[in-house]
């Protein structure tokens, strides 16, 4: 945001959003309209101040994306190169209106703050001297970035210890549950699970713990932060155009990504269908987060051949090692000279592969991540693992899978997560509106 | 580094040095010379692999900085997007030559990767595959990103519990000194001190990462990492040609800073002279580090005009609040209508400003960090201060001058350190040399 609005930042003059107070009824309002063209229809509303936003100062028009559509952004959205998750609980004696009245206030927050404009037509620094600006104001100055901010729904939002507390048990997807326990899980309950979940990614960090920060103080009074993410490093690509990034192991990681222009795999593996059950999940998906932490010290003692059994790959091309270049499909029959697989059976890329899993596949979205250090020297690091799928079964399958991975010797899942991510908002409504009609 | 060297990363052959084991005599070897020229004489040393590195993909040759100079990297650079610091503790039992080892192994390697080289000749990939790979392999296919490699040496290094570990008590800087406490310290000994730091400064995080953790990798058996932080969206600018970024209470921060490109003030307040005592310290400067927790939740309840007397300039353009644009020099007898200071007594900018304090600068290289949330549900965020100045007096001036500011309700000072950093080195030598010669 600049110190003056430009001509196409403003707004009709709508009522200013405050944190902590309903926007209800606010959503009827027309927002400050960008060039995405965010105006949601007409309302009532008392007039205080026009819409700036750091739109101005964007680089290019595809460094925002909508937030309203079909599906949710930031699922086939070409993955951003920063990461700030969040897991929220709700507070106690909340009700169904203070639920869907925070859905509806961080759709709106969330359908400006992806065009690069400030949590409200206010601001940073458009309201009243007199009251704590509505929006936080680090990310005055910078553009967009490419923000996506990714809405869910975890199984405990639908029923917990105390109940069906938002009247929505009918509602839960049957196979929104926990994840079952699998080998080699070291859970830290205070990193895992929560009643709402929102993923922001960005090109500049700033934008998104600006995001990240922003809903949270929206979300005074009703949610909770329960624990959050930053990460950096994308360790998958979701475009052809993207190169293929590397995790803390030094591996390419992504490389058999579903990419964002496979539709027909999208609609197979990802998108839950019309037809799926239940119906107001169509156009969603389900999210997986796991925090996997990597001994890297220990698998930096691993010698290179051995790394490269490990992966099942190269490290250098992140070719197969059946042989080819880094997009060569993985040839599981081809031996090496011992006869032997060349392709190991323990090997992460087999157990993964779609082949060995009835063809099951998932898409990736995964951030490198360091936390600072143990108390023995070691860096906390590792990889967050994002994945999205049309059911939970997928990744489930995979998981299991997995149990037999030569890599499972290096990694300790520390953290996990699960969430139903309801279709894309219409314009003029909000995230998981279906849910609540 | 791609699958195969370009023309002008191949390198004279030279021995593999490898993590752990001290590459004495290593540093009279030629180095993997890229466009920079880092060839520094000729020595022994068995053939085993060509030089190969990410500096291929460098986007410009700006992208670079020097490792050798007059002055150390990463203080008068302009500053980079992204910082991973690190401080260590010498291990029990290590001796003065295990110390200037580390420093070489530590230079040799600093001088490979902030060409965007690997951490040696052999590198990720072109080592033995029957050994551990010398490079995590993480950075491979990044170019250098502007790294900058900074190394200091904390007061605990000359003398601690123990005595003169190394030899070197004599030539301790009187003046390195542990800080003296200020109102307001809530520090966390774990996350303070440190007999040696080093600042890595980063384009991409990735880059940065990568740098710390290697360089910890080949201290193995000699130091060991004590506490580490990565920060994001620097907060200060070093060149006319950034804009200032804004810190996590919203504001521009850096305004003021020393620029590059003053030499004058660079070499008053910045590096020490040749005519300062010790020596050995001639061409270098001192570095203050503060972790410092900002209480980002109260700090958004409280009005804009209370944010904007705090800091002492306006939250938009950051103008100080006798008024002008953000350049305009702060006039601090300037009126308000009532007849007070138009920049309150009690200002940052006020209380912060050389006029406050006898002409006295520093020159600062702040990063905004976040590190998830307590259990209260805020997020732990703040600034993660770096300062250099020819004096550790300076910022002890400027920190007791600001016990009365008051944005102390709004931070805790939570880590602090102080480490001597030494001249740059010169080709063929390491930082530090004058110390132990």
């Amino acid at each position: 945001m600049t110190d003056s609005p430009g001509e196409d930042q403003v707004a009709e003059p709508v009522e200013a959003p405050r944190p902590g107070v309903s926007r209800r009824g606010l959503l009827g309002l027309a927002l400050g309209a960008g060039a995405a063209g965010l105006a949601i229809g007409a309302g009532a509303g008392a007039a205080t101040a026009a819409a700036v936003g750091r739109a101005q100062q964007a680089q290019d028009a595809a460094s925002a994306y909508d937030f309203f559509g079909t599906h949710q952004a930031g699922i086939t959205t070409p993955v951003q190169d920063h990461l700030h998750f969040a897991s929220f609980d709700m507070m106690a004696r909340t009700d169904r209106e203070d639920l869907v009245s925070l859905l509806q206030d961080w759709s709106y927050a969330a359908s400006r703050m992806t065009q690069g404009l400030d949590v409200s037509a206010t601001g940073a620094i458009g309201g009243s001297p007199e009251a704590p600006p509505d929006d936080t104001g680090e990310a005055q100055g910078l553009a967009a970035s490419g923000l996506t901010i990714t809405f869910g729904f975890g199984p405990t939002l639908f029923e917990n210890d105390e109940g069906d507390r938002y009247g929505i048990a009918a509602q839960r997807p049957p196979q929104l549950q926990k994840l079952p326990a699998f080998l080699g899980d070291d859970l830290d309950p205070e990193h895992s699970g929560g009643d709402l979940c929102i993923q922001a990614c960005a090109d500049d960090p700033q934008v998104a713990v600006h995001a990240i920060r922003n809903l949270s103080r929206i979300a005074f009074g009703r949610a909770r932060l329960r624990w959050s993410q930053l990460g950096f490093g994308r360790t998958s690509r979701t475009t052809a155009a993207q190169s293929t990034p590397r995790n803390l192991f030094g591996f390419k990681d992504g490389t058999a990504n579903i990419l964002a222009t496979d539709d027909a795999a999208l609609d197979e593996s990802v998108w839950v269908a019309a037809s799926d059950d239940p119906s107001w999940m169509a156009g969603g998906s389900y999210l997986v987060a796991r925090k996997i932490a990597m001994l890297i010290e220990t698998w930096d003692r691993v010698r290179l051949t051995e790394q490269e059994a490990i992966v099942g790959r190269d490290k250098g091309a992140g070719a197969p090692l059946s042989g080819g270049d880094e997009f060569t499909e993985p040839d599981f029959d081809a031996t090496a000279k011992d006869g032997t697989p060349a392709i190991p059976v323990t090997s992460h890329v087999r157990l993964a592969h779609p082949d060995a899993n009835k063809g099951i596949q998932i898409l990736r979205r995964g951030y490198n991540f360091v936390d600072g250090n143990n108390e023995l020297g070691r860096l906390d690091a590792g990889l967050f693992f994002l994945s999205y799928q049309r059911s939970p079964e997928q990744f489930v399958t995979l998981q299991r899978s997995l149990s037999t991975d030569a890599m499972n010797e290096y990694i300790r899942h520390v953290g996990s997560g699960i969430w139903a991510v309801p279709a894309g908002a219409a314009e003029g409504s909000y995230v998981g509106a279906a849910l609540f009609a």
